[in-house]
This record gives C-alpha cells, sequence and structure tokens, in this order.
C-alpha cells in the first residue's frame, strides 16, 4: 500500500477507511488504555494526531517510544473528538520503523537557534526550520514561474571562471595542485581558475542571443567576515534583458518582489504564520506594505540630500560620492518613505565598470532596490552597451582587455542597450520570513572556518 | 512603445496596425525597391521577414546593412505574400542600432561545432545553438514542475564541501591562500575544502526531515580527461525520498524521463524539429520510443550472463565484479533489448559505501538506468539506513568516521529507508537533442586546459 501525506490527508473531504502514513513522532501523551501521537512527515508544518491504544498487539512498546522515532502507522481518517484539528488517525497497525534515543537532541522545548546551527544536519526536523527550508523551496519555484510567464530562458553560466565580474577581489581560488605547489602551468585549467562572484558577464552574452535570460544558481564569496548578513556561498537570481533600460529594469525589479511575496501569501499561509507568530510580529503587515506599495524612485544625489538634511544619527554621515551603507539604506526605507525605494543613477566612481555612463559623464545608470528590515536586496545596471565607453572604463578600472575580449565583443557585433540586476536569493527569503540571520535560511551555510556536515 | 517579441508575432490571429520589433538580422535580400529581411529576436528558432522599402528615409543604410546587426523595426504585421511564413511586417520605421561589421564570424553558411566552440560567445546566436540553450531552459523547468507536481521539495545542498561523496577522490580544491602557501589553518575555512561532486548526503539529511526533496544544481570533477560524455562542471538533479524503496526509486527514475521527453514534445517542438531534421535523423522515433516503452528491469548478474553469452566483440569483456563499460551498456539499450534497461543489484565492491546491503550480503540495493545512445543516465540506489551496517561499510572504504558523525548520526535518530539517485542534467539535454559532444550542450563548458569565456 502506497502512504499518502499528512498535507493530503488534513485537506481530506471525508473519512477514509485505510491510510497508510508514515513519518517522524513529534510528541506522545498517554491516558490509561490508550495515547495520543503527534506525528509529522515534512510535508507540511501541521502534524496528524494519531490514536493508539491497548488492542495493538505492541501498544506496550508504542507506550515507551520517544519524540525523533520512526514510525509507519495504518489505520483509519476519522473525524477527530478533540479542538485544533479536523482529522486524526486511528491506528490499526503500528510499526516502530527506529525508536529515538532518549538523548535525541531535539526534545520538545524552544532551542536557541545558536545551538541549533550545530546540529545542522537535524534542525530541518523543527517546526521552524522545516517551514523555513519549505518556504525556500516554494520562493524558488515561484522565481521559475515568474520568469516563465514572463518569457525569459533559464541559462546555466559558469561557476568556474578566468575573470572577475565585480572587480572586487575576495574570490576563491580552485585548483587541483597539491598544497604548497604554485606550478600553475599543471594546474586543472593551466591558468588560475576561481568561484563566480556572479554570471551576469556570461548572462549578457546569452541575451544578446536569446533576448531575456535568467540565471538562478549559486556564487561564492571569500570576504572573511561574521556578520548577519553574509555568508560565503549564496544564491544569486540574474535577469538580464536585451533592448531593456533601466526603467524597464527598475519595473521589473519591482514586480518579482511583488510577485513572490503574492505567492507565498497565496501558497505558504500555514508556513508564513509560523514566522509571523513566533519570529516576527511586524511580519505581516510589512510584506502587505511592501505588495501594495508603488517603489519610490529616488536619484543617489537626492537620497543623500534626504540624509544630510535629516536628525538621524549615523555612524557614518552619507555624502556625495560614497556609496551606501545599511544604516542609510534602512532609514530611507523604514523611516524616511516607510517602503520600498529605488536609489538610482550613482556616482561612476562607486560602480563597476560595465554600467552604462549617463549623458552628464558622472553618474552611471545603476539602481539598488532597498526593502525595510534588509536595505539592498537588489542592484543592477543599464550595462554600457558601446564599445568605445566600455573599453575606456575597463582600461580605467585596470581590467585587462585580453582576458574580457569576448566581452568586448559583444559590443562590436550587433550590441544593442541591455540591463539586468542581481537578486540575493537569501535576503529575499530574509525579507519573507522575517529571520534575521542568513545562517539560519540556508541548510548548511559556510562561513569563515565553518564547514561542517 | 512596448516591443513584441517574434514568437508572439508569429502566433497573432490576425493583423496588427502598429507592432515594434527589436532583433538581429540573420539575411537581407534585395530587390530594385525593396529588401527582404529576416529578423530573430531570440525568442524562437523562427524569424520574422521584414519588408523595408525605398520609402524609408534610411533605405541606402538598409540596403547595406549585415549579418548580426541589431535593428529595432516598427510597423504592420500583415498577412504575408511569400510562402513558408504566414505573417510579415512591413516597416515603416527601420532603425538601425548597431551594424554589424563584415567580419561578423557568424555568416549565413554551416560553421563546425569545433569552431563554434571558440566562439562560445556568440554561437547562442546561430539556429543549433539558440535552439540548444532554449531547450535546456525547457527541460529545467520540466524538472521542477514534475518535482512540485510529485510533492517534492527543492534543497539547495552546499557546492563547498569537506566530504567527499563518491569516495572517487578527483575533487576540486578551494582556498584563500596565495599560491605556494600550504598553512592550511590560515585558510578561508580552516581545512581543506572542495568542491561538491554531489549533494546526494546532505539531501538525505533533509529527506529525513521534509520527506522527498531533490537538488538541481552543479557539481565538479576534476577528471582529467577529454571525451565527448565529460565535463568539469555540470549539473545534476538528486531527488531523494524518505519512506521510499529501490522499486519505488526506479518507478521515479522511470517515470521523470518519460515526463522530460513528455514535456519537450509538447512544448518544444519547433527546436526539437530542428535537432530531427539536422542532428540526428533518428532522434524523434528513439524518443518516441523511450517514451512509449516500459524500461527493463535487469539484475546485474543477469546482465553480465546476457553479454558473455552474446557474440558481441566487447574491448572489455564484461565479467562479474567489474562495472559496466559504455560499450556494455550501449550494447543493452541498443542491440539486445532496444529499450531503456535498469540494471540493479550490483557487487557491493564496485559501489560506494552509502548504499544498501542486500540480503545475500554481496550485492547493494544499487540501480542504473541505461538509455539508447547515452548509456547510463541515472545512477542511484537505496541507501543504508541501518547504523551499524552504514558504519562497518564506511570503515571497511577507510572513510574517517570523525568527518562524517552528522551522516551516521541520521541513522540514530529516527532512520528510515529511503532512496533516491542521480540524473545527469547535460547527458538529459543529449538524449532529447541528439548532440553528441557535452560542450555542445553547456554555454560555456569547462574541460582541461578550458576556462575562456
Amino acid at each position: 500500500m502506497k502512504r499518502t501525506k499528512i498535507n493530503k490527508l488534513l485537506k481530506s473531504e471525508g473519512p477514509i477507511d485505510d491510510i497508510l502514513i508514515k513519518g517522524w513522532i513529534r510528541t506522545r501523551r498517554d491516558s490509561k488504555t490508550f495515547s495520543f501521537i503527534e506525528m509529522n512527515d515534512g510535508s507540511c508544518l501541521a502534524n496528524i494526531q494519531v490514536i493508539a491504544d491497548d488492542k495493538l498487539p505492541n501498544y506496550e512498546d508504542i507506550r515507551k517510544i520517544n519524540t525523533g522515532s520512526s514510525v509507519s502507522v495504518r489505520g483509519k481518517l476519522v473525524p477527530s473528538q478533540g479542538k485544533g484539528q479536523k482529522w486524526e488517525v486511528q491506528a490499526e497497525e503500528f510499526e516502530i520503523i527506529q525508536a529515538a534515543p532518549e538523548d535525541y537532541p531535539l526534545q520538545k522545548k524552544r532551542h536557541s537557534d545558536e545551538f541549533l546551527r550545530t546540529i545542522a544536519h537535524l534542525r530541518p526536523r523543527t517546526n521552524k526550520y522545516g517551514a523555513a527550508f519549505r518556504i525556500r523551496s516554494d520562493i524558488s519555484y515561484a522565481i521559475h514561474r515568474f520568469f516563465r510567464e514572463n518569457g525569459f530562458r533559464y541559462v546555466h553560466t559558469p561557476i568556474l571562471t578566468g575573470s572577475d565580474c565585480e572587480g572586487a577581489g575576495e574570490m576563491f581560488k580552485v585548483t587541483t595542485l597539491s598544497a604548497g605547489r604554485n606550478d600553475i602551468q599543471n594546474d586543472f585549467f593551466g591558468k588560475e581558475a576561481k568561484l563566480t562572484v556572479s554570471g551576469q558577464l556570461e548572462a549578457e552574452l546569452l541575451a544578446l542571443a536569446l533576448g531575456d535570460v535568467y540565471t538562478f544558481g549559486p556564487t561564492f564569496r571569500a570576504e572573511n567576515s561574521n556578520t548577519r548578513r553574509h555568508a560565503a556561498e549564496f544564491w544569486m537570481v540574474e535577469p538580464e534583458m536585451a533592448f531593456c533600460d533601466i526603467e524597464d529594469n527598475m519595473d521589473l525589479a519591482e514586480k518579482i518582489i511583488k510577485y513572490v511575496i503574492e505567492y507565498v501569501f497565496a501558497e505558504c499561509n500555514q508556513d508564513l504564520e509560523l514566522f509571523c507568530r513566533f519570529v516576527d510580529k511586524g511580519l505581516k503587515s510589512r510584506l502587505e506594505s511592501i505588495a501594495g506599495s508603488d517603489f519610490i524612485r529616488l536619484p543617489y544625489n537626492e537620497a543623500v540630500n534626504i540624509m544630510k538634511k535629516s536628525n538621524e544619527k549615523f555612524e557614518f554621515p552619507a555624502s556625495y560620492g560614497s556609496d551606501l551603507q545599511t544604516e542609510h539604506e534602512r532609514f530611507l526605507t523604514e523611516k524616511y518613505f516607510k517602503k520600498p525605494v529605488i536609489v538610482f543613477d550613482y556616482p561612476k566612481e562607486i560602480k563597476p565598470f560595465y554600467m552604462r555612463l549617463n549623458d552628464d559623464e558622472k553618474t552611471v545608470a545603476a539602481m539598488d532596490v532597498l526593502v525595510p528590515q534588509i536595505g539592498e536586496i537588489i542592484g543592477g545596471s543599464q550595462r554600457e552597451e558601446r564599445y568605445a565607453f566600455l573599453k575606456s572604463r575597463m582600461i580605467e578600472s585596470g581590467l585587462s582587455l585580453d582576458d574580457y575580449w569576448w566581452y568586448l565583443e559583444s559590443r562590436k557585433y550587433g550590441s544593442a542597450p541591455h540591463s539586468g540586476f542581481g537578486l540575493g536569493f537569501e535576503r529575499l527569503i530574509m525579507l519573507i520570513t522575517g529571520i534575521t540571520n542568513i545562517r539560519d535560511v540556508i541548510p548548511f551555510p559556510r562561513t569563515p572556518k565553518n564547514i561542517e556536515f
């Protein structure tokens, strides 16, 4: 007999005579001749209640089983007598697959996030992390569906790369040489290979062939910092659109954030509810507000003006020519406008070489989307499509033209205006769940000195 | 005005008075007072024909533009006079965004795959590679949809890892130390970090919490071999299912291959047609046959017997206790059974430590799915869920129990039968397109000494 998952059973429209469920025990309460057992199989947040009574031949063993044990139950789905659930299962066969020992770390009590990080192999079995990773899956799907509905193609840009898209350094090196050797000519690629920080440059090449494309894959940053917002390995979503200017780019950025929030409201209600109740009381109204508001569009210069004129005490006062700090981003979205803000037209000095120079020749067509609680969630730009401008910006930035000949050539053969952005996938999950530490939205996070599991 | 993509226009139900299209010129044919221009925007294989005539103020320039030029055309969508297309565009404004120079490498002639690999930044603009990368996108989507329809959650397992799932060696090392240094304690993770060869072990942990999960992400193999079937970076699909035995596992493997083929027949007809006509004349019937047949299920011992009894001359004769070679796989699927074959119950000596020992204590519950033309496309197993068996297999295999404490613990706390497999995503694309070199189904392939672009 095939097992039925608990999320399906809980939605049943009537009683069922014979069902099979398999899962793990969350709690057990005994009365004289029977036990109430809460069982979860990971298909949803909710448990199903199982009634096991002393007519079962192994009832003595059942009365001893602990939280975390794996079991298989055959029985009837019947209307529940108790409150809080519509259906329960009257067990007719109750197989204990493996009884968990008494030292099972996830006993029924509240554990700290810090402790749970040390048992990342077990924490997906808790309500909170189960919900977080189900929502992570649902948001992933929403992203693919969004792009498909909008005529984009999914492309896989390389993870191993010889180039450095951000010009930022802080890349991991990849090698097959034994430790201590430096005869690069004998290395797998015969030259230095690194882990990508962005698939953008290659995505541009594909956009100039297929039209609208997006990547959705892992990216890496060897930044030796232990903050709540940084991980060494994280996933990025990077759309890239041919024949698209900075305005269209802003439209898409606003549209995808609203789409994902609405998708989660429609599809992930139970898991979302957990976050609204136990993680962040302000979550629901914040998400509703983001989904319902027109994002502010604000030139960088005006953003700096607003902060200069404000009486806010910043650790780093805002000044023209400096990038915005998280405290500035949060001031703009949380205090000043109280909604998402798209800041655009940044000074060219603080942005990478590939961004399109504006007619003022001082700013570039960059745009960052800032949201309450998170700060920057999207960074993007219109790309410099003009060969001569791109080349001189590359030289200015100290890039080797030889390393990027293929990128430059895309501006020689049928170049066209195009734009794109990078959406930090984990930041999006943090926005939607209210979880404030990136380590808690990635199943097995990678941070400095941390590569267990 | 917003541009309309060519795939939409070609499906129009009536003429349209005012449309805007943007794309690249494929060919131009001139008559006395007008030109026929074939334009493509990457949204589909088909071009749209544009008629530009001498009433256009820049008609003299238009008569000079080359293949590869980017253009923007405003005009009317009207029924085509010519044959081969239902609609064409009568240009009323014709902007040349960038005229391609005469040395544009993709002139209208057939180029070899070898040449096109040297211009991977441009080859997506050809019919064949455009179609390959659109189909790659469509198959990706089909995979996500398949799993979602079947109640699976998508999980992101780490790319950076301290463990070696296959026990196979041949992993890339990842470091932040400068070349020549070997003071590993100062490295980013403080210990050796590698690029994953499989997300399976971590996916198992998630399956034992969420039920049915799958990964779909990049994996790496530092194998110094230049074959048509191997790349250093490739994508894998790895489902992992709790409460699932080897039979269920085979069912899922068969089901997903059929699902994807049917999806491509339904959704990618135009691109598929190109491969059937120009790449592999036998493609359509092969795919139909796979989608329509029950896969043979054959114990390893019987597979070896069949080959021993056959009169086939193998380079490496089949023998008990050796893994199947590609020539064996292809003999079984292409000559002997003429359909896909799932070989199962392999000798434990030739399979990794995590596979479940059968009651004969000689074989493990492994399964490989073999398909015509490709050979092995899926490799999987029921996993060893019994603590004592797993531990002794790990010791036998020379693994450090300390490195895998978390994996072993999953067999201590509510362990349960579970199974999964790895589907080579590029091999699936090769199966579906008839393309025989893995370098031609990856936009920017990575092979020994090859990390350009």
